[in-house]
């Protein structure tokens, strides 16, 4: 290859170490820093941010990659060459449209606004945060502006949690979604459950809820020597290369079900971060397809293998050996049950499958209409409300358990959510086409086999890092664009065996 | 002040966030990290050291430290102004000195050299290592041409530990040690304790002795609030900022001592950084004295607070209370005999306050002699084996109880040793100088009401930041300089109540 792709690639690799150094402080941050650390770490992070900002943007490095696609005109589109400046030039243009002074301003807004938002939301003062999102949609505007459209403002920002993806093309998706899960909801609302399925709970320790959790991710394929498990207020996964992946988990005291299925998830997104190919790690297709594609294998191994009775028969014995009490009164369905209890709620993130996706669904719509002005950021509440009502028929008793539940706004993640209903919807066509090529993969996961859907993921998924975006990849994947079809299949297909529907 | 010297000091900034966050990912490392990550990290570290080195050895830098010392020409010498030109004028003079090919061949070779020392030492084969020492050695001799000396080489190295600090000093200081201390250990052995000094060694579960251990440092005044404690290895302390500065220590499951003294120790450390002034914070003048002023903070409360019989007293209840077998049985004599049990044995860091510095003046010599050529590499283990036994009486059974039980040398620290000592020494002459100011402190420490003497190392140590050398600051803050008298005088005053001498 052409000698400025080689210092092209040595400038990009010297930046991700930055981006993975700033990656470490923020894991601690959220981890093990003590309180009085805050205002020096955000210095820390400042800086890097700042400085690899500088380092990517900078003359040099425009130079080198025009230099470098000149190099490679005519090279195969499907080379690793290809993907790395194409993706280089995606981001590249992106950043540098963006005017520095804008940048910092949102860094600092944001990180205000958070501020506010976490008190807003603890005192359910609204009208307090107000102010902070009106301007979080105005820095966003601004953005929008520079970085330009196709079709619709909302596509921009989109675009950088699920690179590529159209406004139109999701809202097609989502407008398949919300009459049958605004049904399937109503239907099991009116039906019995085949059998008690109420939560089981119970006196769980957090040591012993880590030894369990860690015994099934580990089982799954999460590779411990290459990542860990730690506990936090509010999981998540993240990585400093492919060699050190690590998650976070919650331990409630009377419920395993937070631990459980919040390690699964979290493992699933690490174990496609540890099988991206080594030679792609530090490289610019050394990511994920994106956002959706990540939720989706998350998602995979929370929902379509651990909340499966199958899963529930493998881990019941390790359940009772852990916790006899309650454990050793229970069976596989009664614990299948319990986990899959289906019923209208206010939090998003304690959603079961079927609602889930109706929360996001209302944000989706939230967020175009506040970013058209169709909605006054003064409105917000009522319309939320009113949204919460027609789709799943309870109204939210204050802010706090409304509009003002999630950080992403507050954090100016305007754009982000639909990425999570991308990723239920892939999980499940994923499932499919898995079961196309692996005989009754339910034995499998009966047995705790879980090697064969790993494989399947790693060779159809993870292999290809950030090769390619989630659009191109979904049809090669299963042979068809997203289809919501597979998910809503799934939902039927699971919860009338569950329910008396 | 002029408007270069605070380009400088924002250029500077810029780079100690680079260097904090170095801190950070050495601090990950040896707690947290999983194996697996080891590969990724050192490069991680590796782009930071280069990129840092860079931005300090740049032109631009050096250009913006002359027009900041030519704009304050004149002003008062005791100023911080002062005072951090003087310090970043040293390290920049020695940073440029040393070809950038030098220093990160020192880095690559001493990174190798740690990892055979590691092997070797477990395997006991001193052959393995010795070429890589011998290389070592001829590196730092690279090195000291280009740094060069006053007096003798030696003084380079030992500069970069112990600011200004000489040789001939040194020496001066370690031969009015020597004979004393030998004389003091014969005269222990062959004498008897005042009572059963036997271990007290039980059932000490991890997450006890964590808890006691943290009780105890926060009671001394470490503020977990801008600090915590992990297990590790090998105990260290670090710190981020002034407001996060972190300990670790060791648990042992039959023994106490490990942890107990070594987060005294550690949290003496982080006591001295927690309490730089606020505003020297992440500046030139931010950091210790030096290595041995840093040394006799963590020594003053592991040892001269520590392993007092007034300390014992105080601590005995909690004991106590944590592990009533087998300290319901034990009075804090008991407790102070077993505690500080002298006698002679192979391992520097397990040794007793007596023998300690003994081991010190050992390596002291070792390392001049190596470095002069007077005693060759190869002949090393021989002269250290000699030397044990005209000192202490013994003969180490093997290298590994010999000369390759410190990383020290295996990561190319020729001159940090003697710290330990100047430490040591240092810390009874701050006792001596506190008991005047302090009325009757064993009172205090019986208490548990540290707040006295922490508060006067804060105002005669710890408010001074790097804004002295160490040469500087003791008859500052003691009436004369570093005399090693009073060491002597605690041990005899000391062992005379234990043993009957």
């Amino acid at each position: 290859m052409g000698e400025n792709l080689e210092v092209l690639k040595k400038r990009l690799a010297d930046i991700g170490q930055l981006h993975r150094a700033a990656a470490v402080l923020g894991w601690d941050m959220r981890t093990y820093m003590p309180p009085g650390g805050a205002p020096a770490r955000s210095e820390q992070l400042a800086y890097l941010s700042k400085l690899t900002h500088e380092m990517f943007i900078s003359e040099e490095m425009g130079i080198l990659l025009e230099k470098s696609e000149n190099e490679c005109a005519g090279i195969d589109p499907d080379s690793n060459e290809a993907k790395i400046l194409r993706n280089v030039r995606r981001s590249y243009d992106h950043a540098v449209k963006i005017p520095t002074a804008l940048a910092e301003e949102f860094s600092r807004h944001t990180t205000l606004s958070e501020d506010v938002w976490t008190r807003a939301r603890a005192e359910n003062k609204y009208s307090d945060f107000a102010p902070y999102l009106d301007k979080t949609l105005d820095l966003l505007n601004q953005m929008i502006q520079h970085l330009g459209y196709e079709e619709e403002p909302y596509d921009t920002l989109l675009d950088m949690y699920e690179r590529g993806a159209k406004t139109m093309d999701i809202e097609a998706v989502f407008q398949q979604l919300e009459k049958p899960l605004v049904d399937m909801v109503r239907a099991i609302a009116g039906a019995t459950p085949k059998g008690d399925n109420s939560p089981i709970t119970g006196d769980y320790p957090s040591y012993k809820q880590n030894k369990l959790t860690l015994k099934v991710v580990a089982s799954l394929g999460y590779d411990l020597n290459r990542g860990r498990q730690d506990p936090t207020v509010h999981p998540f996964c993240c990585g400093f290369s492919r060699d050190d992946v690590r998650i976070t988990t919650r331990f409630s005291p009377d419920r395993l079900e937070p631990a459980l299925f919040g390690s699964m998830h979290e493992s699933g997104h690490a174990m496609y971060d540890q099988n991206i190919p080594a030679e792609f790690d530090n490289t610019p297709i050394g990511g994920a397809a994106s956002l959706g594609v990540h939720e989706s294998q998350s998602r995979f191994w929370e929902n379509i293998v651990g909340r499966s009775l199958p899963f529930c028969e493998f881990v019941l014995p390790l359940l009772q050996e852990t916790f006899p009490v309650p454990f050793e009164s229970c069976d596989a369905a009664r614990f299948h049950r319990s986990i899959n209890r289906v019923h209208p709620s206010f939090i998003r993130v304690e959603a079961d499958e079927v609602t889930y996706n109706l929360h996001i669904l209302l944000r989706f719509q939230m967020e175009r209409d506040i970013l058209s002005g169709k909605i006054t950021i003064k409105d917000l509440p009522e319309a939320w409300n009113a949204k919460m009502e027609s789709m799943l028929g309870i109204t939210p008793p204050n802010d706090t358990h409304g509009v003002l539940q999630d950080i992403h706004w507050a954090g100016g993640m305007i754009g982000y959510f639909p990425t999570y209903t991308l990723g239920n919807l892939l999980s499940a066509q994923l499932w499919r086409s898995m079961r196309k090529d692996i005989a009754n993969p339910e034995e499998h996961i009966r047995k705790g086999d879980f090697a064969p859907l790993l494989d399947w993921l790693r060779e159809n998924v993870h292999r290809h890092g950030s090769r390619y975006f989630s659009r191109e990849l979904i049809p090669t994947v299963t042979g068809e664009p997203l289809n919501p079809k597979h998910f809503l299949e799934y939902l039927q297909s699971k919860y009338s065996q569950i329910y008396d529907i």
